[in-house]
């Protein structure tokens, strides 16, 4: 299948478009590479580093030479360009495919839907990153067996969505489909959630009148434990804004386990507290082995 | 100062008595080593490897023959033995330094006072561990640069107290004092919390209806947290139940920043969420620069 991507706009050029513009032009998937955004830095730097051809600050002009059209900023800055980007392109069935990287689906959904929707929009997520953020730190290989989440919808053009497909798999990840709702519910659980429990416990102990001893005893175990506590706090603002439904349902899951725990422990229940950790380490086991087998070292 | 210390009795030749034998014999320390236990099999495995020089399987001929001796047993069992040891050496002035390695301090000092008390025992805690267990993974340079704490109590003996600190300062750890009661919250705090609270999650995923697609998309940042929820149930059963009282207060307190958190997220306080994961990051990144510092890489 011969799929026309003569010119791909990236808006958003830090580790994740930039990746993507690498690993597209690594994999010959089209012609042309154009940077979008409002920061010329990033974009000038783009183009020295050869990631970009080149570079537009102009919503409009960005549109009408995309072919697809990628949104890879931050999570709520990705809302606001699918309504502008809708508002542009109306309901031209000749217009760019439209697609993002952010970790949340549903906001963006939203936002279509009160935009009155484009049937050329996929919405997609790439379960990849890394601790260096920036043009700079953009590689070729970083999708190379990571996920990539596609949410397509039922009224979504099915062309587009083959484009987008293709788009990513040229990157040399796996490629999935699946539900808004499902996905906003993996990610909060999977992912969301892990963040907010790692930053309530490091602000807990912090705040804590022991905080110096608790930080000076402890150890590698909490280390990793509280890895992701590191992560940007405006991302993961911005995330638990865009994701507040499915993260809240998965904090007062995870809640109720605790308080369930907190009781066995309370009434001194050993019973209780060895078939629960018995139970959730044959599970944490059984996903170690299997993310060992997709040798996804970091994601 | 000459220190007399010719035999070292070690009760559970596991991964933590194991390497400290190990790591005494290197030192010079002692004379002897001598295991002490119920299980024969790891007992003889470690005459064979040269961990230890004999062994008994009678408790009164192990008390008899040590000069210090180290309970590097289980949790529950550690107090188990506590009391025994007490009931043998009565309040002799002269009997044998008593200490232990277990992971809670509380419920052995309850449990030497239920006994009568005992002036040479010094409850201790070498904070570090490995991924494997068994007197075949002992390793002579398992505390090197780690955090021993010592407990003494007013009324320790200052000879048994200054034995015990030579012992572990032997073996390369850093050796620091605490009282009982901060030990236990400390250690709750950056411990056994985080070993509830990944318990806690990996359960709550693995019984969700989503449990399938949940495993199959959780990533890397998945996998550091919740590695401790692989860690053996029946150890952190014991602690859960020997810790109770700190553990109560350490969940309760992480509940307490957890429905902070969860409020802003209902109510999309973007400033609030803003403010706490910057403060959780900063108090982290701290953290984790001192852990590099102390170049103590897995403990």
């Amino acid at each position: 299948m011969l799929l026309p991507s003569k010119t791909v706009v990236i808006a958003g050029l830090g580790l994740i478009g930039g990746s993507l513009a690498k690993a597209l032009r690594r994999a010959g998937f089209c012609d042309e590479l154009v940077g979008f955004g409002h920061r010329e830095g990033s974009l000038l730097r783009g183009v020295e580093l050869g990631v970009i051809d080149s570079y537009t600050l102009d919503l409009a002009e960005a549109v009408g030479r995309a072919d697809i059209f990628v949104i890879a900023t931050p999570t709520l800055v990705a809302a606001e360009l699918v309504t502008d980007l809708i508002a542009l392109v109306g309901d031209r069935r000749d217009g760019p495919v439209i697609t993002d990287a952010a970790s949340v689906k549903g906001n963006l959904q939203r936002a279509a839907n009160a935009a009155g929707g484009y049937s050329r929009l996929v919405l997609g997520h790439p379960i990849a990153g890394s601790e260096r953020s920036g043009v700079d730190a953009a590689n070729a290989d970083l999708y190379i067996n990571h996920r990539v989440i596609l949410t397509p919808e039922p009224d979504s053009d099915a062309g587009a969505v083959a484009l987008v497909r293709a788009m990513w798999s040229a990157t040399g990840a796996d490629v999935v489909d699946m539900s808004v709702a499902d996905h906003d519910a993996v990610l909060a659980a999977t992912s969301h959630l892990p963040h907010v429990l790692a930053y309530a416990l490091v602000d807990a102990l912090a705040q804590s009148d022991a905080s110096d001893d608790i930080f000076r005893f402890a150890a590698g175990g909490f280390r990793d434990f509280t890895r992701i506590a590191s992560s940007d706090p405006v991302m993961w603002r911005d995330i638990a804004v865009a994701n507040r439904e499915a993260l809240l349902g998965a904090v007062d899951e995870f809640s109720q386990h605790l308080v369930l725990l907190r009781d066995a422990i309370d009434v001194g229940d050993s019973e209780r507290l060895h078939e629960i950790f018995t139970r959730a380490k044959q599970a944490r086991d059984g996903f170690a082995d299997r993310l060992a087998t997709r040798s996804e070292p970091d994601a």
